[in-house]
């Protein structure tokens, strides 16, 4: 029991309705400490959701709570999920908002929810954020058992996103830009190696070395770095290299590494 | 006492007004526990905070206190509250912003904050959301008596924003969108009826039959469904509504039940 | 130790930065408190966050740690600070974020952070309020010793953003718009007087009276007003007076008091 439970939605915040989660666990849970990540999330955008909590979550203290609730198909067939991996616990639909944290989790503990008896009364088909997810939440962080939300499903059973590999190119590894932060920073699929000395990362016609960080570079330049998740990032130091590039998710980047020399 | 203090304002956060009040509260009481509900309302839009606290604090452990600042008239002969409505208790400005509130609280307890002994010593008559409210949210929320904030007043003397009613229309109910959400959602001032069979909403030229929920319909439809406050909704399918039928608070819905069979 | 620890960033929350931020917080310390000012300053701008941490952060119960980092020189040679000034805990880049906090403060006491021994094990260059920052505010949240971060350092050796102070200019003050909000009132580098009346604001064109508050004047005037952060600002009634004038930070601004009668 940790009594932390973080919230990630594409709520927005203005129209009350995290306003009404955060009441709901409160009720359950008077002791839950409760963390925004974000509730500005694009509406709909379940990838977007998936790269927060695959990027934040991992540090939080063990068997945190994580609510997360992008949910188009809110009301519908999809399930709703409860989750253990990588020691975090997880709860919200089953879309492939969890793809990013499942991927590297070792064994995943997987349960549908299905024991009305920790939601709400009144379920509106519409907001389960508000009447499912969150007082499951609260059951979990009040130390409730995992196993107690409904019946345990395959981990392989669940939504996940398609999630683009890097292919081997010649030479080379060619990947494709997945995220696009705040800063115009296009962070690749590529996953930088251990020793990054006589690489070079191409994209959109520029082949760049890589630097340590933005500041390295002139105002203005077009960069790679390895970002703060381990991966390849296209960046412009103290502008947004998206907007440089025209580019989002889906652009193509290549990263090179040097032939062994004969 | 529940420790638990809501703040919803007008202010955003990048300016440090919203900080400054978190700083006051925590300064009068370091053991409450700060829950923002949203800083991202509108400019002046009492209407759009009015209906935010409706949505969401009735679903908070009873007597957490809400504070509620949207407050165009600070400084002004316009009074501040404290009143305890439905079971929570609010704190702000003599305004409109506790209309959603105060309409379904059977009997709510109002006073007027004249106390300045329970303010901060020196108050700025542009800020009283850090000077007067949070000081006395602070004393509230660690268990003061409501009637030391100042003399009671009438409900009834209290300002309210006009809430149009749906009127009677032959055979059906016409009635407005009072609110559209991040997601373009037009929310109406129709109370869906328990048994929603058979019947159809009107607007903008379409004719509607209510959905269950918005993944029923088809990718882009227009549909009605029955919101998570209970009030009839047109939405599209993963879109915006209001972008779609270019509309916004004011457009007329009409609601029709089928007449009895002879 | 109070438990309490604010967070300042340009990170906005979609990308999860600020999440995990916040984890290695609660992972080095369960029982801190989080408290959120803001994450939507713009990009890089370090001037907009000065003016936050001196506008919010003196509210705090004393010895608070504010966590600041808006920081585009991550990485590079630029050193990372601890310091206590007027009570209360700053930890972030030393880039002229802590300006408007230490300008007041009598005897700021100023560290470097040189000690990786509380800095996470792997620091990404591109990462520091993760993998420096978080920790080391975690550590003095929890009763950590300001002298064990790193090497005193002398409080004239920090970077400070230039601020225009006023020029007196005959028989008035010439200063400057500093700040613009987000309700678009201009806050100036003037403090007000004590008595404030007989006295007279020039700006763009516009000779003006002190009004005691924006409710006071016509709906749409331009008017001068002392804020709450004892400057003068220039609002309208409301509107916003940036867009009225079509200005921003850098606008002059004159003051004006009465000549003494012969």
């Amino acid at each position: 029991m940790t009594h932390w439970i973080t919230l990630t939605t594409d709520f927005g915040t203005a129209d009350g309705y995290v306003g009404a989660v955060k009441g709901v666990i409160l009720s359950a849970f008077p002791e839950a400490r409760l963390v925004d990540l974000s509730h500005e999330l694009a509406h709909g955008d379940v990838a977007a959701a998936s790269e927060l909590l695959a990027r934040a979550t991992p540090f939080f203290p063990a068997r945190t709570v994580h609510l997360a609730v992008v949910d188009p198909g809110v009301g519908t067939a999809r399930r709703g999920l409860a989750l253990l991996a990588g020691g975090q616990l997880y709860v919200g639909p089953d879309n492939g908002i969890f793809t990013g944290v499942l991927e590297p989790a070792a064994e995943p503990s997987c349960f549908a929810l299905e024991n009305r008896g920790l939601w709400r009364e009144s379920v509106s088909p519409v907001f389960h954020g508000r009447d499912v997810f969150a007082p499951v939440a609260a059951y979990l962080a009040r130390g409730g058992d995992l196993r107690a939300v409904g019946p345990e499903v395959e981990p392989a059973s669940l939504v996940r996103l398609a999630t683009p590999e890097p292919i081997s190119d010649g030479d080379g590894l060619r990947g494709q830009v997945v995220h696009v932060d705040r800063f115009g920073n296009l962070v690749t699929n590529l996953r930088a190696p251990e020793a990054v000395t006589s690489v070079s990362v191409e994209v959109a016609g520029h082949r760049l070395a890589l630097s340590r960080t933005y500041g390295d570079a002139a105002p203005g330049a077009l960069i790679a770095v390895v970002g703060s998740s381990g991966r390849i990032e296209i960046a412009v130091n103290g502008a947004s290299a998206a907007a440089r590039l025209a580019a989002g998710r889906g652009l193509v980047v290549i990263f090179r590494a040097p032939r062994e020399s004969a």
